[in-house]
């Protein structure tokens, strides 16, 4: 499908016009009932919004699965956010953007069934636009268009799912994406340990509790599919069931797969037996002298491949928290290697995570607290490529989202306060008629590159300012009056002790970097 | 206008479908000709794009008149936005976010004429929705939809344009703005001058060149049009036209008034001795005198805030670079009070700012380098509250496109290289076999804080190690060997001078810090 031919076939909503627009309608073989029921359905719903007057009345709302962030939401999406960039950094990657919206082509047949999620732009002429689904397809479109074949970058920035939230509560429309992926012909396995080193160092730092990281191989599920009988063309919907078994009992997912999916019952309990394990070096290493998964080429390619991981691992002293885990089946068609997944396992973690909207599917998060993911991908770049040239990628992306919802939680829970803003000091009048002297002090800090405030009153109270103070976190304050003019000094208030001091003013700068700079 | 039915008129785009389609075209009466026309084209470039085969062949591009910034330009905007954000920091600014899109009718009737510039998403059922336009809109929703009364904040987000490039070169789709607002009841002029007293800071701490920032009322311009006798219909298509005063010469402009817009010579007259006009608090002082110019309330109650907002403005010792010019007037309809913009005085800078590609007029740029721009707009969330509540503010918007692409042009020009990463350390070995070695060190030096990398070969050589670091300006290598490791030191070599000293491995991390921590 590259498009669609729209036609006007009205131009008005309401009035004198709708009589011509439904004898269009009548005349017009391509619409259905449906589709007018629909029309008239959205009619109606805007002719409500219409007050006695005709006027419209504003609905003072944010679009459907959508959400402002406040101020205090936002200092602590900054503060996750400068904990993940400063890994990035450590890890030396560079960071790049991309537009929010690609063209509709470029994102098509990405996403499998999902793409009936993803956003289009109206056609107002011109080329067919989607909003980006993920920043994965846009990194891989940006490598072959620029010809990149090596390269170590990070990209923060939100993406867009027509999620329908009145079926998977929890779920937004519009959220965050933070991910870090190596593009490059490499030796095996060394960028792929990196990537598990660095969710490991992300989680430790954010202090979100205990987490666990589970790996597994694309390659090692579809030789265990094959070994277990599993027919070619069942590969993928086994492989989505099995993905299933996190929030499902092993007897459901038998059944599933049985029942619904048509698969022996010998084969499923073959699988049964398999998705069941885990372990680290040495279950791989079992698994390569298994009688039957040692028939798979595949499955024994990615199970060396997982020595050599663990191999790695050890070096990075990570090993306590990763686990080798045969029911790992992340959703995506494009992995083609090693695939991962962080869970925090601490119960006030998980229960969190319950009420964490984010991107991932709101039933996942009853069961575990996901919290990154990611896996290798040496096919995608090689879709955008005319010739086909292929770019092996491997990434992580932290589910940014739920990190924030326990972050907020936590800052609820704590006593200590979110301050918003940086200010360290408030310029502030003891007395009437001061308003320039404020202004002149405040330009001097501000220029000394200090952080001040100053209320913007000819002639506030003292009480007032004071009080602003408490409620914004402001530590000090400058308080001016005659007296304090008179001889050249600042009397200093410290908001938490109600201590005050005299500093002259060639010493208050000093003074005050002295106290905030911790 | 609430919205539009679209009837899908074929669903099909090429092959079998094409006679059904144009039956139904010439059966359909809302079609014109041209429609049709842009249709076909539509059509016939999309089959260009199918190969012999039939295959879709991917055109590997960004949309129209948007583009991915690289590492490279995204090394020089974290410049940019940390030097600004700082700025807002500094002044006590919070901030908050929202979606990049807003309900449809949200928007409507916020801009004018531009309206038809709006990015609309297609109706795939629910709401209709409208990509943001710009910050101030969204920034009011947020305000009229929390109550919220007092606010400072900033927002650095992307908006979106449908601007027409061939029409108006050098022009994005999809550029940042970089909002500062102050909300709330306070006395005249007080953040009035503080959003100046910013832009000041802001340009002067880039170090873009000699800079202006024009002053001016939307209640002088007013007052003006009205004593020099412009019929009240006339003010704001008048005004639009003294807008053109930077880019064109006054008589081509009086030439607008009269023979397009049908002003009287004698009113255009008038108006041109207002504008030519350009001063300080003087400039005020004469104006509130003035036998004409004094019959008019507005244009007196403007030109007392023009003289206090001065008075402020020399506490903060910058009147310097702001000049109350009659001539400024801004295009955007919801401004009520002050209005001022920056532009860059210097010619080098003027010149950059002429290839500046960003949301603003490309005309503009050439006589000028608009880098700021913004004023008092008391009415506009109103517009959003069920019982009209006003909530004044006062903000300015930072020409960030064009400074990113001043600095782009400066770094381009400079000996010196952009580096895109942090890296302070390449850890490389001299020999065969010690990958492990060398991952036992990068993570000691990662965990430890240092922003460190390592190539992803088992054995690279040192050359292409040490070329490497010469690429990324990653100053020092820690290189691993035998004998190295039998010492239990490490070579440190500096890149720039190739120096080279053994440090011992208890040594080496404070080492590092203390040789790259400026």
């Amino acid at each position: 499908m590259l498009g669609m031919i729209w036609v006007r076939a009205c131009s008005a909503l309401v009035g004198f016009r709708a009589p011509t627009c439904v004898r269009s309608l009548h005349s017009f073989p391509g619409i259905t009932v449906a589709q007018i029921d629909e029309e008239v359905a959205k009619l109606l719903a805007l002719k409500a919004q219409l007050g006695d007057d005709g006027k419209t009345q504003f609905v003072l709302k944010t679009p459907k699965g959508t959400r402002d962030y406040n101020p205090k939401q936002m200092a602590i999406r900054e503060k996750v956010f400068n904990t993940i960039i400063r890994c990035f950094k450590r890890h030396g990657a560079e960071t790049i953007d991309t537009p929010v919206f690609e063209l509709k082509e470029t994102l098509t047949g990405k996403y499998g069934e999902d793409s009936k999620l993803i956003y289009d732009l109206k056609d107002q002429g011109g080329e067919l636009l989607s909003l980006r689904y993920d920043l994965t397809v846009p990194f891989a479109r940006y490598l072959a268009m620029n010809k990149i074949t090596n390269i170590k970058r990070y990209h923060i920035a939100k993406v867009y799912r027509r999620d329908n939230p009145a079926m998977t509560r929890g779920r937004y429309r519009e959220f965050y994406q933070c991910d870090f992926d190596i593009a490059g012909q490499y030796d095996a396995m060394i960028p792929d340990a990196e990537c598990l080193k660095i969710v490991h160092e992300i989680l430790n730092e954010l202090d979100l509790g205990d987490f666990r990281i589970k790996v597994n191989d694309r390659r090692i599920l579809d030789g265990m599919f094959a070994v277990c009988g599993v027919p070619d063309d069942k590969f993928r919907t086994i492989c989505s069931t099995v993905d299933k078994l996190d929030k499902m009992s092993w007897e459901d997912v038998k059944k599933e797969m049985v029942n619904e999916k048509g698969l022996s019952e010998e084969a499923a309990d073959q699988i049964g037996e398999y998705v069941s394990m885990q372990g680290g070096m040495d279950l791989a290493e079992r698994l390569l002298q298994d009688h039957k998964m040692s028939q798979s080429k595949q499955a024994c390619a990615g199970l060396s491949d997982i020595k050599l991981l663990f191999k790695y691992l050890q070096l990075f002293h990570v090993t306590d928290k990763v686990v080798f885990d045969l029911s790992l089946a992340r959703g995506l068609d494009y992995y083609t290697g090693v695939i991962y997944e962080a869970v925090l396992t601490q119960a006030s973690a998980v229960s969190a995570a319950n009420e964490a909207q984010n991107g991932a599917n709101a039933e996942e998060s009853v069961s575990v607290g996901s919290v990154a993911g990611g896996g290798r991908y040496d096919g995608l770049v090689g879709m955008f490529d005319p010739k086909g040239r292929r770019v092996p990628c491997v990434g992580v992306s932290i589910g940014i989202e739920r990190i924030f919802s326990i972050m907020e939680q936590k800052a609820e829970a704590s006593p200590e306060k979110v301050r918003t803003t940086e200010v360290q000091i408030m310029v502030a009048s003891a007395q009437k008629n001061l308003l320039e002297e404020r202004l002149q002090l405040i330009s001097e800090l501000w220029n000394a590159g200090i952080k001040a405030e100053v209320m913007y009153k000819k002639n506030p109270k003292l009480l007032s300012q004071l009080q602003y103070c408490e409620e914004a976190g402001i530590p000090l304050v400058a308080i001016l009056g005659e007296q304090e003019l008179k001889d050249g000094v600042v009397k200093l208030r410290v908001v938490a002790t109600r201590e005050e001091v005299d500093i002259s003013r060639a010493d208050l700068i000093s003074e005050i970097k002295r106290r905030t700079e911790a």
